[in-house]
């Protein structure tokens, strides 16, 4: 049972903003972070899967194939965009780091399973600075 | 369940030394971190805390809370101190990285256990070098 | 003669975009970077003056001072802030880092130069990305 | 229960290759990382240690203890070395990261366990690059 | 007159070995890095151009096209390669950083030249680890 | 002419005092970092040379030699030193970073220039903090 992880990062616009709220709750609530004309990071995804090593390659699986699940999945989606505006899968909700980490556990769990290979999704780490990240397993 | 992270970092002066034992014993076990004047470091505390999000913030805990809470109970307590013998909660302490980690745990559970929220502490990773740190999660 | 520097970071978004183009010429020029709805960054910037030491203190200039002067003329303008709607500095400006790095320099060599000490603006790194940066020396 | 961790790094060459495979099979499982010329990393290996504290050092193990059974036993076999070709226990292994990491657990356990002490191998993560990296904890 | 900067990275195994020098001579003067069997680094360059702003653009170059440049004329032709033995414009050089420097410079001042905009090569730093590093500005 | 970096690192412990000043006057000029009890760092030290490459080695210098100077005249001499107390070349110094540099340039550059050989030391950078540094070419 081996680990292995790939780091990608993506640079995106975002505010948290709960429109059910009023314009002084969100600030009072987020502060800074909700800025109306939005604001923005360098953002860095860590993802780990977990699995038997195959014995032919040595390999769990090649980084090039998660590395290019990652792109397609997620860094095509998000990359250079505004989370609250151009991505589909976060349209109504709070682009909050632990949230961001949640919807792309979804994504890449279910592509991960569909592969038919012997290792599963893990972790994701999602760093917003590099001193604010989040971690996330798919615990409910 | 998720888990968040913040790091915050603090400078201070310390020295490895039980006053149970002799100076050459001291010096055998600790090397050259007995030096008697002192050396020091710039140590990165990173605090990672596991719950249940709140769905109307979408945040386990906004991270200013937490960063301020570091601030108020470690940083300004640490930062710029002498280690052995600036600050009350080290006091007759062998300031050892592992030491120092659990002094800050006790500090930090108590403090977030009386904050009554849907959040624990979960980890401290205290590195007193970039190659040399130390993890806890309140393991007895 | 000797040069100190300080690093200070912020977080902010933005687009490259030209008004007198069409939306198809700045799609052509700008690329992913041109998103109408924004992108962003955590943006790192280096400060670094020249002049002589103090005898006294030992110092060119007090960090301190220097740290304060970063927030007050910068990072509080800019952190959290679209920079191309949020920053009358940067009003009409295209938020290239070339662009921004030069109206900063412009904010903080007009600063010191008011504080009449012997130091000087010497050089502004601003960081995009840890790998697109943009250095600038006030020559024309 | 502590953690202790200790980072190290090397610089190595090697090559994904199975000789049991044609030379076109390697080209499409490992695509660049099979030239059959070889390639090289500055790895980097963290290896952690979990045990109980000594109360009377204040510390789970020396690190400089640590340090110096990383340099015999690991970083003096495969510094400056290629990996295929130079290190004996990786002879007839394919020396992906994953088996690399493994055969460093076999080794470090061995030998920490000889020691005797109250503490065992607990986690090595082996980065091949700073965005590729694998984790093992001994499962099997 | 302004300074922008991409860095980019590359795998790479070689050694340092003067081939009109003894098999003794190479070991006393290049020590483990002349290691018959090679060794490796993961590199990472930083190439600076130095030119007036495009007012229109607001940039001194587009970074795509400096990275594209960087891509073609040097990534492509060393990333997972044997400095030594797999590229044509290191063969007969001693693969030192130093002269590896020197030869990208001679490559990217021809490329930059060619493409007849108002900036030029300014300096190149190559990383050999963290530790080490080389700067060339084109002097004689 | 090719320039050439070595950066090593170093613990220390000192405080910024001048005995010259009454208590009140360090305080207010030099804040916390005049903390009677000591704080302390983990300093960085980039060294940058500059010279002629010997043809027959690609080199300007052998790092393992530059490594070893830097180990012995400087490292050796301030790591796990209080800078204030234990060093003698900065006893009736205020070890700001300014001075702490400038001195080790006179150390370093006296012992280059006794190396006869066709380089000579161009660049000091002392970091103090990842985020406070100073830069020193020997200019008076």
């Amino acid at each position: 049972m081996i680990y292995i992880v790939r780091k990608e990062h993506f640079n995106a616009a975002h505010k948290l903003f709960n429109p059910s709220w009023s314009k002084e709750k969100n600030e009072k609530e987020f502060g800074v972070c909700s800025n109306k004309n939005w604001h923005g990071h360098n953002y860095e995804i860590e993802v780990t899967l977990k699995g038997k090593l195959d014995p032919e390659s040595g390999m769990l699986i090649n980084l090039k194939i998660l590395s290019k699940i990652l792109k397609n999945e997620i860094i095509d989606k998000v990359d250079h965009m505004n989370l609250n505006m151009d991505v589909p899968f976060l349209k109504d909700v709070i682009t909050s780091t632990e949230n961001v980490t949640i919807k792309f556990w979804e994504i890449l769990d279910e592509k991960i399973k569909s592969l038919n290979i012997d290792c599963k999704l893990h972790k994701i780490r999602l760093y917003e600075t590099p001193r604010n990240f989040v971690e996330y397993y798919g615990e409910k």
